[in-house]
């Protein structure tokens, strides 16, 4: 699907790791929510709340899930999937276009 | 206005200056679109189709609009306008969370 219809977009930009990554908050129509973001090349920790399904849409990167001790390569048109309340690690290795959503 | 309610937005990022400048698309239901953007300090030069209204969320940058020769000072709450089919030049100070209005 190429686009989101019938969405609330919040203005406001959510920056983090000085800019080098970066996405807007979708809200849905039964209340979920997605990030659109953008990860330029380098290396991220970050931690999840809710548990989160990546939807890499361009890009590439290696990601280390909790509880494993292998980076694992996701490119462009591939997904994965983080537990709530954990951290994931990521090297970015080329300009990462993505879609996160929050699962409950 | 801190969201827009009831837009489509596009899911694929638009990606300029080796991702420096990126934005999404969001697309009204009278057809207008606006662009929600990021840009990192740099110098940029960007060319316009439709006249744009630059409103800055967040940061900091001068610019150069067509036909002037003075670089002018532009914090987040304040915009500027730049006419439809011209180049306009920007100075990045810090990073700028932007909202671009494409008007007719």
């Amino acid at each position: 699907m190429p686009e989101f219809n019938n969405v609330t977009i919040v203005k406001k930009a959510n920056v983090y790791f000085d800019g080098k990554v970066t996405s807007r908050t979708v809200v849905f129509a039964d209340g979920s929510q997605k990030t659109l973001g953008v990860m330029l090349p380098g290396e991220y920790e970050f931690n999840t709340a809710d548990k989160e399904l990546m939807e890499i849409m361009a890009g590439e990167l290696e990601v280390l899930l909790p509880g494993t001790s292998e980076w694992k390569t996701v490119k462009g048109g591939e997904s994965f999937e983080v537990p709530s309340h954990s951290k994931f690690g990521l090297k970015v290795r080329s300009l990462t276009d993505y879609c996160c959503s929050f699962l409950k």
